[in-house]
């Protein structure tokens, strides 16, 4: 078999993945955003009908996830593997969505950068001859996740102007062997970046770091310029996050004109009071099923570079007074193969 | 490429990566256990020189992860990917111990089945021509896990007879693409199982019918019988668990005379105050990363099925009422190709 691997952290995938269907859910005010029209359900009592806000969730996602297998015509029994994690304790949502569901499951964690390592998993999965399809899912509530990672929303506690919003909302891809485009051609696997950021209310400045080496690796192991790419778009580092990696570019003579931040886009910044911008694994995952990949296949842009960032920290992590491990996973996909 | 895939859940591989280094850290109780001589290293002091219960685990995983590599004669930078997680809430245990490390880092959630899930997927990545290097790590802490799921150490809390001990320890094998065995030749990769059960205390009868599950499956994918192992040992279902799985095949017509569990292996329990037996993941991973994996290397057994089963619930779940879903990975490892 052919190494398929370039330089250190990249691999060209030999026969690119099919994205053969792709959904997402979102609450109210991700539906009052500028990224409205992309998205297949707006749902506007954030409960979604549950007496919790983690049922909720798990019911967010497990929405997600049956519409993404219908647009793609298949079964959940049809899937070889599903790739899926949440930013719950013990991954919670995403354990719950899968029950009872006939699906081989792996588990995962890399904070809000999970769509990024479900999909390279899941596309790894068929290009090794490991499946025919498999599911990438994740998701993100704004109140299980206050409450878990910051105060009760009870509470009432005060935003710092660098803290971030915490997406509520599902995205779901389907892929499979063969199919119609867009496709998963490269992936380049983040590793763990600490520059020393303990302000968990920062996660902008703590996860660009990341984002700039992941994508650094990526240019230097596949020989593409940022241009390359219709559009790079990185995770939720938000907006002073997008300012930090825009710089660390500049300093190399880099200018990415191309470049976004999921985090600012799904949230009008001027009027929503979200602060940075949007965070959590249902904010790039839900531009990514909405806004980007529809985007593809109307022709917007050929050449995508997905790159959802991670805090991997938690409340423990910076009550003992630790920096946050950041992560950046890098998933090319493009119209064709 | 052809199909590896055998029936619904199990793929066969067809270059079986060999396990080129493995190796193990425990704390004072597992080294006061039967197995004590298959242990690398017995901490005596549980903070492993921290300051914090979650830094101890980070710490002890660290150290097994580089005493595989020195075992194997790698370096982390000759790796090409890591999978690794554990217990703690966003898996800081290892996102803190692969900081600074120059490796492609998957994190994982599986719960006690992790040493499952991350063997599976990093002998994926090999088989799949991805790596020719990963690693799959994982650890529990008897300590961060109390307080975590249950009560602080310094409560005191009395402990239910079905309750089981979470096993200071971590595990960690390295992978190569060639090498002298033992090989990873097969992997069946389980389904979320819940049959009900609601009491978190009782994880061996909520883990038996996932268990149950992945061992039918992969007996039926590969038209092997459970006599064609040398020896099938499930990971934490402990003495209970133990009881019910044998029960599930008995009523199959079955007798598994060849079969054991990691929880009731690594602890005495008649003497060691246990109740149940070990659990955690790092149960399985001390248990295959010492006992089995030298046993075969050995010549004691030249077949066997490894089973880690998780529980993946939280506390969180629980308090809400919920029942606990279950999963269960299946890891055939062979002298032979």
């Amino acid at each position: 078999m052919p190494s398929k691997k370039l330089g250190r952290q990249t691999v060209a995938l030999a026969n690119p993945p099919a994205i053969i269907g792709h959904a997402n859910v979102v609450g109210k005010k991700e539906g009052d955003g500028p990224l409205a029209d992309s998205f297949d359900h707006i749902e506007q009592d954030d409960t979604f009908g549950e007496k919790t806000w983690e049922k909720a969730e798990t019911a967010m996602q497990k929405m997600a996830f049956a519409s993404a297998l219908d647009k793609a015509g298949q079964a959940a029994s049809n899937l070889d593997y599903l790739f899926a994690g949440d930013l719950l304790n013990q991954c919670i949502g995403s354990a719950f969505a899968v029950r009872g569901q006939d699906v081989p499951f792996f588990g995962l964690y890399g904070a809000c950068s999970t769509m990024g390592e479900s999909l390279s998993l899941a596309a790894m999965s068929i290009d090794g001859g490991f499946a025919q399809f498999a599911g990438a899912v994740t998701s993100s509530h704004f109140c299980s996740a206050e409450r878990q990672y910051r105060t009760p929303l009870e509470y009432g506690g005060q935003r710092t102007p660098t803290a971030q919003w915490t997406v509520t909302g599902s995205g779901a891809v389907i892929l499979a062997k063969e199919g119609p485009g867009p496709y998963v051609t490269h992936i380049t696997t983040g590793k763990v970046v600490d520059k020393g950021i303990k302000d968990a209310n920062n996660m902008g400045a703590a996860m660009a770091p990341a984002a700039y080496d992941t994508l650094t690796a990526h240019f230097k192991d596949t020989g593409r310029q940022p241009s390359f790419y219709d559009l790079i778009v990185t995770g939720d580092l938000g907006k002073l996050g997008k300012e930090i990696l825009l710089d660390f570019f500049a300093q190399d003579g880099i200018e990415l004109t191309n470049y976004d931040d999921c985090g600012t886009m799904i949230f009008d910044l001027k009027k929503q009071d979200v602060h940075c911008g949007g965070s959590g694994c249902g904010c790039s995952a839900t531009v990514l099923t909405g806004y980007l990949l529809n985007g593809m296949r109307e022709g917007k842009w050929s050449r995508i570079l997905f790159c959802p960032t991670g805090a991997l920290l938690s409340p423990t992590s910076t009550q003992q007074g630790e920096s946050i491990p950041c992560i950046c996973h890098a998933v090319a996909i493009s119209m064709s193969k």
